[in-house]
């Protein structure tokens, strides 16, 4: 469900259709998301969302596990469970092992916290990271 | 600065000059963060932190780039400007290319849209990913 | 449910059954959502924030329905399910259509992207956005 | 500034100038924000979010202000001090009145309160409030 | 400063002044935090705030330093370095022994890591757990 | 359950089993949370987050039902649910009362709307609070 029910394959549009079958054929998969289905009601909405997702999560310098790992960190430090489940799940089918997905999540357990002591201790940055670092 | 200010090397205890010590043997360098001289107030929050992070950090089923890059993503959607300045610093060091950070952040922002899509259309899990997802 | 369990009209004391009728008669319905039955436990809470949400939420240089869409790009935001499913209820109820719901939720995606990508680039603020803005 | 330090129009590839051309003739404006500056590192990431933000900005079913005021909410809520700042100013060029600000602040503040109210005390959604809400 | 600058004493009307003397002669003190001067643009926020604030800080079953610590617990997860600023000083002058500030940050900490932990791995929550808890 | 499911203490190897039955003599119950029995899967993370907690919220400085509430604190504006369920029930079976817990949620929900009315204000910090607050 979502707050317009979803828009199943049969259901839907052409120009939704032809998205559909995008994903589908990329990801070399019949099945479809609820995601997908439910963000499906604004068309131009479900085009650029997947478009970008396609473009962003290709390999590229980072490879597709690399990029799901990183989106399983943003997604468990902003607790979006259908994120979660969803990218961990897409994660083992490209060859997360246990040992990367208990590795991962230490990392984040370890940067949240990091992360909020340095902002209780108010600490000052370092001359030295002060951007630009890099030209 | 930090509330307490920064403990340097020269006015440290001895357990916390160990730590400071061990530091910058793993890191091989001479420097130590202001975020370790603010947090050496607390000696065992010293210890326990850089134990963890000691052991975390490390290769292992992950490398340490990719390690970093998980921090980053982290701290960016915590919005922690500290901790990505000095990751990002730190990844830059690991190797991690002007590629590589883009598509790091393009990840990242891509990962924080989504994540609200997906629960202001308030999407109910597919029943494929409910945990447990692997065993 | 909530941690207490929620107080019904008929079991509520008199000064929560006043509240209790005030929401009523001003929202013009007959009923009490979860989040009033549940607060009720600590009467002053239950007081100070109908009030304030009285007050708040009374149409004034923004309407109504704008004050409702900004309540949910909060709560969006903030990942809190209870209040993305009431008030998007609520804003339906106050004339939101189909298309004011997907640009809103377009927006909130694209503003969660665009606050990631100024922190992870370590954007430096123009000088012209300094405040004071306006007086 | 920025992790890379910005690209100004005199030193941008033909591609970056005309999205930073496309941005001033939209906006009507000379000026562009270093937020633009800063991801022309990164010309597809550029292009992506332009197309996005001005399609999704513009107005439709809301207004450009409504749209700002979003966007304000969502950076409040995310504690981004760049968008709130840049985000204001513009709102304000917009026509957003004093009124208008102090509105939308008592809303953020007050949505802010209450999510977290909700959240602590565990209260249960209303089965009058889960979704589908409206078809 | 702030978006509109501050409003000092001797610029403010009878209503703000009055309750900026409220302020100074509960706190026992004669300053006013910038937070109050920036507020007061809207003096019906400023009045409904600090009333909230003087009812709720107060001590009761909590002690004030108790409730300050709490105060900043949000404030640090929140990221809001306003807050965590000043009400560390407050703590402090409310009589928080550097002991107690450590222990504070510890516990901060290590709640951050575990909210993540508990929500990456997907924990399901105990049956015994379930609200209502008490009655 | 979890991503990988729970591991009981009767299928638990032996140092996995050496911590439950440490958990279970230090807080003297013969229940484990499904927490512990979740983040199991990686012995390492175990022991080091139990030890970690069991030193961070025992007595010290400040009282174990302090520490409870500070929990809450972060676990409520996080929006953890199963950390908020679970602290909570600990926090009523240490001694917190009824009120206590309500004022506790006030404090919360207040600290939530002033750390964004400062923010969106963009309140500048008073000189005076600027670390280092004490030595």
């Amino acid at each position: 469900m979502s707050t317009f029910g979803l828009i199943e394959y049969q259901d839907a549009l052409p120009d939704v259709r032809a998205i559909y079958d995008d994903i589908m054929a990329t990801r070399k998969t019949d099945y479809i998301n609820n995601f997908w289905k439910a963000i499906a009601h604004d068309p131009a909405l479900l085009r650029r969302t997947w478009e970008s997702i396609k473009h962003i999560m290709a390999p590229g310098a980072l490879d597709s596990l690399t990029k799901e790992m990183i989106y399983i960190a943003v997604s468990v430090t902003n607790n979006c469970n259908y994120c979660i489940a969803s990218h961990t799940a897409s994660a083992f089918a490209k060859g997360m092992t246990d040992a990367m997905f208990k590795e991962l999540q230490a990392v984040i357990g370890m940067a949240n916290e990091t992360n909020k002591l340095v902002t209780g201790y108010q600490v000052e940055l370092d001359e030295r990271f002060q951007p630009p670092l890099h030209r």
